[in-house]
């Protein structure tokens, strides 16, 4: 068989994906299935922690397969699959809780946090806190180990959930014999943080994003409201406290940002101008990744027959990993339909 | 559709069951299928918890199978399944688990016990707690949801797990809409305790058992062991203080049982008699039952194939409720081979 490691990349729905998110996440999680046998999913049922509208949750799903889609995933090169179409995840963070210790989620970031707040403000520790929060680690372990993924691409901050996977597969090896594959991290370079409209980090809560799949008109709206200063076209300006600058940077040719990086440097650069020309190059190179996603998002049932058909490619892999546990721990193999 | 209500039944493998187990809990289970439609399982994945060697798992479940079976369930009149088999509950446990609140699975009775032998040990309050066990009564409370069970037979120590479950299907609805049916206890008429062999409550840890299944010659061995006293025949004894007639009493007919008791009162009962009648009868009354199950333990692909049927089944009644519960979270219903 493929002799490439495998990776996995979940990816939460969360509202829609800005520039920001493209950058950061969505160009280099795709730029992994050059390199490895690539698993993506949409972690629909983590989301289900927060998301309590049904609708608003059937769009966040197809927003975000929809984007993905349009930002170029392959659905043939790499198998692209919800999370929820595979319930042999769900089986699977059963047995694994099994024999996994309590004192472990016990010291969860996302959990500890929860806590801390709640003590802050003076409730008992665990108000508010829903075993879905508590237990996510857990499902977030399952939806590594039903893959025998070897790396999991993930920044600092999601460190500690490749750690918890670890110490559940070495668990369970060690009082069922060798089956589960403990995943390592991939750490992320750090991605320059992209900047957003006023000059802090670009995010959806700030809200100060460039939409990624917006229109011409409304992606221009937002380009003109990045706050500059006020200095004349004449003046020099640094261009690595501009920013515009600082997100053209992502996007220019080498050439042209030479180019526009001496206009600041030695005076000639109007912000109006320069702002134009950010847009129109974020509007061409977004051009056919728009048209893509707004095709997918006028016919969700495409989405629905990509997603169908990923979720039959995981099932294989699912199944043949359950299959081993099943051996281990000593249940008789059942599969639905099979008789 | 059927105007009876739905009953569940769980039982989970834990060693071979004895005549106790008989009269106390397999009996009147099996006699609440006159009165309802009834669901049995074997909640295979409960027993994880404390069941760690492959051998002894596969075996405890075929031997609680053929136990079943053997003793009268009727596989064409109920649905009778393993947990294991049934992937729905697992996707409906983590689904739950979103609208759980951390909260009342720490009020829970198992994991407060444990709690409390940590601390007496001067222990971490979560030493040696898997996620198991901790989070089992939201697996319970799918496997009782998934069956849209109105009842649910139990002993008072199990109250508070449908309790648990009722609180879940609550706060379900009232997030979603109407979709889970909460489930009443059925609170068992308390079975007279059974007398062990040595008049402790017949239980596996005291090791005073009368083996259900086991050959004649074990059985007569085990009905000699019986504890009495002294006395003479000709002496007059109390029945309801001796062990024998203790036991008796449940399998005797009325007519022979009240001539029993008169000779007990009356003197003329010599326990050696009294304990080959007992056996005897208890020898006669489980031939079939004891065929049966020697048969089905001697090629548990039988016991494999019913339960496939029952799973088969229970795929049903499970997708039905399931569609239901994803239609109201927003997820788009999707079905392995289903393209």
């Amino acid at each position: 068989m493929a002799a490439r490691k495998i990776s996995l990349t979940g990816v939460k729905p969360s509202g829609t994906p800005h520039i920001g998110n493209y950058l950061g996440a969505i160009k280099p999680a795709i730029d992994l299935s050059d390199e490895f046998d690539a698993y993506y999913f949409l972690a629909d049922y983590h989301a289900l922690n927060t998301m309590r509208d049904a609708a608003a949750f059937k769009h966040a799903v197809y927003d975000l397969a929809a984007t993905w889609l349009a930002c170029g995933l392959d659905p043939q090169k790499v198998v692209f699959y919800r999370q929820s179409d595979v319930p042999e995840i769900f089986e699977l963070t059963w047995i694994i809780s099994t024999v996994t210790p309590k004192g472990l989620l016990n010291r969860a970031h996302a959990y500890k946090a929860a806590v801390d707040v709640n003590e802050s403000a003076g409730n008992l520790p665990d108000d508010g806190v829903t075993m879905g929060l508590y237990n996510y680690p857990v499902l977030m372990a399952a939806d590594i180990l039903i893959a025998d993924a070897n790396f999991v691409p993930v920044g600092q901050d999601q460190r500690q959930h490749i750690e918890i996977t670890r110490d559940i597969a070495v668990s369970f090896n060690a009082i069922f014999g060798e089956t589960l594959v403990p995943p390592d991290a991939l750490i992320r370079d750090e991605v320059a943080t992209i900047t957003g409209l006023d000059g802090r980090k670009m995010s959806k809560s700030y809200g100060n994003v460039l939409p990624l799949m917006a229109d011409s008109k409304e992606l221009r709206k937002a380009v003109m409201k990045i706050v500059t200063d006020s200095r004349a076209p004449e003046e020099p300006k640094d261009p690595d406290a501009d920013n515009v600058y600082s997100i053209y940077k992502h996007f220019a040719t080498p050439e042209r940002l030479a180019e526009v990086r001496d206009l600041y440097l030695n005076g000639g650069l109007a912000y109006g101008k320069i702002k134009q020309e950010l847009f129109e190059t974020l509007d061409v190179r977004f051009a056919d990744a728009r048209a893509r996603y707004n095709n997918l998002m006028a016919d969700p049932t495409q989405i629905d027959a990509i997603l169908a058909d990923g979720a039959e490619r995981m099932h294989i892999t699912a199944q043949r990993v359950l299959t081993k546990v099943r051996a281990a721990i000593g249940k008789t193999t059942y599969a639905v339909g099979a008789r």
